[in-house]
């Protein structure tokens, strides 16, 4: 704020243009909003709330502001709406559209590893295209969950030189739309994938070919997801190596991978990292690798939470001091002395 | 050493009942010595140095004294058996017998997870009796490889008050020698399985219950392999995991879990470490278990050179140096700061 600018006059300028909305939210995330129905081999739920952009952000409002940009149906529950306001997520880029919300229906087998889908019904998603308002254009964290990558990149193209990018995406994307994808992906910072389509993408077996083959399109880090195995991030300041949190009666692993990029960018938004421009052996020793880290482990600690209830349970209920304690067990899993 | 026995006397004593052996071995292994035809996308070789003890041996001699007790046959080449005591493993105690040596044959697939036995000649294995000589059984560290469990349990009933003693198996003995190995397994310290082994021994699929299953035997400590995903080690005193070291060109796995447990119990020996009998929260905080820590890495470390070259090969060129480089960088590939 600088001295000829008073206060008074920017406050109430800001809040008429943003509908409400005083400040730009830390984090924007467009993704999905849907109603889940989900059999594993500990329960069932029905039209449970879900979606990429919902677990995403309730797991990233953990730790600062976060702006959705997506779309709902007539049918969309106040009370649902109401799990995500009392986070204060603003909804306000989240289009009503007359139909029904986008509805997933999926039954685990008695791994949790292995899932066959019942049901997709896109209902509104057909005509979702993502419009960022003038705020969360200027949000310093992006983060492209998993929908078609041409929505992923008009979403990118809105956003006005963000501090750090993040996508996700799926097979179904990588078979049918590889070229857009590819597309995309070049204009990222960081690309999150498990080992599956990290090998479908690239063609390389071992993923760690993978990660330096995407690495080699333009992403600064990749981050392969291995399920109970942990994850592996791979930077130009080397990698780093993460075990899955040992959870001996996980539920539900509907919305890890979203609950993950949650607490991966909502804890570096709250750090306020940025990637410096350098090269591996600078970038290694530089502490915001250091935060790299911090956020891999909290990614991982607050998808170890979301899976041990059904749908968005846990996510709502999780508090920080659950998390550090959480954290603390991943160091104590991890660590040695030389 | 008393004082009413002088050196000049005891030494020759020692001698003539241990030809040529003064001392006690750090480790004594019984397992097997064979000839490996191997094949995989990356080279093939025919009848080279193999077998449990073989692979064991050479890694704990990087950091303490072994002795092998095992058997060969008469076609067992004198270049190998060069190999051995080149790096002073005592192979006194591995009988010649008439007939051949045990060989094994075998395929990998392309992504060196999968592999097709070829042939298993037992030959001259199948008249092994596990015979410790006087200074064997004296060896503060036992480790019984994988052959049948009854052999185990012989060699086993040989040792005198050992200070640590660790147990490998296979699927086979599982199987076919359930009950044996459950009686074997019940009077060791550590067991060593995979992933697969633990979920098929307990009837457990959680990694975590099947390795407190088998630690409700008796074990103060279960190590559990994932391949290329590291390795858990579970104990009263908490879990401890690893992630496997990045490796972009691994051509022979064969000997990998051997290799392991010579880096781990190389290492325990070489430091003396002893398990103090105490409950969960004490034992974590313990020296002894940070000395656990650091052995798995050092195991890890070891199987990680192992199969980067077909059979030994890797291993006999192997330098305490190249060690402990690796080691500081399975540090710089799982450390995080909080």
């Amino acid at each position: 704020m600088t001295a000829d600018q008073p206060p008074d006059r920017r406050a109430p300028d800001r809040h008429s243009r943003e509908s409400g909305n005083l400040q730009s939210p830390r984090i924007v995330v467009t993704g999905t909003i849907g109603l889940d129905t989900v059999e594993t081999p500990f329960g069932k739920v029905e039209a449970a709330l879900g979606g990429s952009a919902s677990y995403f952000a309730l797991a990233a409002s953990l730790y600062s502001s976060v702006s959705i940009v997506s779309v709902v149906g007539e049918d969309f529950p106040a009370g649902y709406q109401e799990l995500l306001t009392r986070r204060r997520i603003d909804l306000t880029s989240v289009a009503r559209l007359p139909g029904q919300t986008f509805r997933w229906g999926g039954r685990y087998r008695y791994d949790l590893n292995t899932r066959d889908t019942l049901f997709t019904d896109l209902n509104v998603l057909t005509e979702f295209k993502p419009v960022l308002k003038e705020a969360e254009r200027a949000a310093p964290y992006v983060f492209l969950a998993n929908v078609d990558p041409a929505l992923q990149a008009q979403a990118l193209d809105q956003a006005r030189q963000p501090r750090l990018t993040m996508l996700d995406t799926m097979n179904l994307w990588i078979e049918h739309s590889r070229d857009a994808l590819t597309d995309v992906l070049r204009r990222v910072d960081v690309v999150l994938v498990n080992d599956e389509e990290a090998r479908e993408y690239t063609g390389e077996y071992s993923v760690f070919k993978a990660a330096r083959a995407i690495r080699d399109l333009g992403p600064r880090i990749v981050i392969v997801k291995r399920g109970e195995y942990g994850a592996i991030l791979a930077s130009d300041g080397g990698y780093f190596f993460l075990p899955g949190y040992p959870l001996e009666d996980p539920r539900d692993p509907t919305g890890a991978g979203d609950s993950f990029a949650g607490g991966f960018l909502g804890y570096l938004a709250s750090v306020d990292m940025a990637l410096p421009e350098m090269d591996g052996a600078a970038l290694a020793r530089h502490p915001s690798m250091a935060s790299i880290r911090r956020a891999l482990v909290h990614a991982s600690v607050v998808a170890s939470f979301a899976v041990e209830q059904f749908s968005v349970e846990a996510l709502v209920e999780l508090t920080p001091e659950q998390v550090r304690a959480r954290f603390r067990g991943f160091k104590r899993l991890t660590h040695f002395d030389e």
